[in-house]
């Protein structure tokens, strides 16, 4: 039912296009022209999402009742609706077009729901486990810009599940536990010990998990380990590190892979000497190198 | 960021569309033809919108935190998300897709958020206010098909709001007033007393108000009386009709109104006789005509 590219409308195309012109005639009045901008083609699209599948009645009232429900199980400790942002690609698509690559620049990907503020610091080499369950995972790399200068003190911040594939928010014992953050050192280098990150779902007890069962779709992410690394006068980047040959890379349920993060997270034997001294205990433990490059600040988007 | 009509698309154009591709293909495994081209389409407009206004993060955590405010204030009595869809016009292109014109057929127009099943039955003639405040007013009609035929028996739900701008469901005694059901006589006719409907805004104390008043939109919705007719065989009617010369008529904050469900409430001098002999005590009243054609229940779109 879109406008077709010649000839007149039909009279039902025409009454569309009537309601449509009123519609974005009413934020004629929007103070702010971002707003107006925003509120116009989000109207442009949802009628058009509407008269294009001719949206019946009843799945309108599914939608608003999918919605609402989405509503009711969000509170402070989960957002359903960042989920639902992030299942249909949307997250993902605005990091897209909120990180244009400049040089070799670190490629972005998702926040997810699971980020939360003052986490605790910890020094470089230190613990982000705080006793989260998992396989030992020494991680270490370099933050640099994209000219190849080292950035001392980046601030970086540190998040992933345990292996009961939980961050510690979605257990309700208040634990605070493999998050934290630490800054590079005066030559942009860090590390740290974490925990070898393993697949888990999304929360899929919700309307957002019954949606993705009924699309046949898996709720499962691909094992991952989040970063925001902060650095004055550079771009905020926000991604992950993925686990190289792990399951449900090709099928992550937020969309959040991209090929130039994935990481050899490799596989150290019992009684292999830990790069500081720390004692295993003859466990298995990995090893990771990720070195980080932060764009400036105001990049020019390479296309308009 | 929409793909040129010609041309290769830029690296950061490449991005999108394979971000966009990806979610795309995860659709492939719903059952559900119906719902497969539901989210397809959804999936497109949402990735459009994102890509059109290059909305950044902090403008997309605006937009989360906005919808759960509505998900949060929405309750059994109160659907701050049809008020959304309402406002934006999303529930009027809905209407207008799923109720092409079939000949004479009365246009419909928003269901709204007030509607409420198993209403008490009034007789013919009977009054649907229960007490609720306003200038009494008669309404009478006909309800017909297509070809004139008049349809015995029809089910004529009706609401409204008093004339303290609430339904009976916006307080919080239980009442039922100004909300009634009644059957069209064996002629097709009908008749019954409410009240003269007058203007009233929006529930505009929630996120959906205080987004009105961001975009300089008053919440105000032209005076109006809501009919749901249903026959057996008929496609189900649901409309207003709304006080001629009134205000808001060419700003209704829900953009329902068309030109033909305007009626002439005619006012009737204290003393006027009244149609059923009904005493009003030297107040004032109105009436109105509105007849009804329902277009059959398998009407043929008259576009594709």
């Amino acid at each position: 039912m879109n406008k077709p590219d010649s000839g007149p409308l039909s009279a039902e195309q025409a009454r569309q296009q009537e309601l449509l012109d009123r519609v974005l005639t009413s934020f004629q009045g929007t103070e702010s022209p971002r707003l107006k901008q925003i509120m116009e083609s989000l109207t442009r699209h949802l009628h058009s999402f509407v008269q294009d599948v001719r949206l019946t009645e009843q799945e309108w009232s599914a939608g608003i009742e999918f919605l609402t429900g989405v509503g009711h199980i969000t509170d402070d400790r989960r957002q359903e609706f960042i989920l639902l942002s992030d299942v249909l690609g949307v997250s993902m698509q605005m990091v897209t077009v909120n990180n244009v690559a400049v040089g070799d620049s670190t490629e972005a990907t998702v926040v997810g729901p699971f980020f939360v503020e003052n986490s605790p610091e910890i020094p470089l080499g230190g613990d982000m486990s705080f006793g989260a369950e998992g396989q030992p995972c020494w991680v270490e790399g370099i933050v640099r810009d994209t000219v190849g200068k080292p950035i001392p003190r980046a601030r970086i911040e540190l998040w992933e599940a345990d292996d009961n594939g939980l961050y510690d928010v979605q257990y309700d014992d208040d634990r605070v536990a493999a998050r934290a953050h630490l800054f590079s050192d005066e030559d942009g280098s860090y590390r740290f010990w974490g925990i070898t990150p393993t697949p888990y779902p999304i929360p899929s007890d919700g309307p957002v998990g019954k949606m993705l069962e009924v699309v046949g779709r898996s709720p499962m992410r691909a094992p991952h380990l989040h970063f925001m690394v902060t650095a004055p006068g550079k771009r905020t980047l926000v991604t992950h590190i993925f686990v190289n040959d792990s399951d449900y890379l090709d099928k992550d349920s937020v969309f959040g892979v991209k090929e130039s993060l994935i990481k050899d997270f490799v596989l150290q034997e019992p009684g292999t000497p830990t790069p500081d001294g720390r004692d295993l205990a003859d466990a298995p433990w990995t090893r990771v190198k990720f070195d980080i490059v932060l764009a400036p600040a105001k990049e020019t988007p390479a296309t308009s």
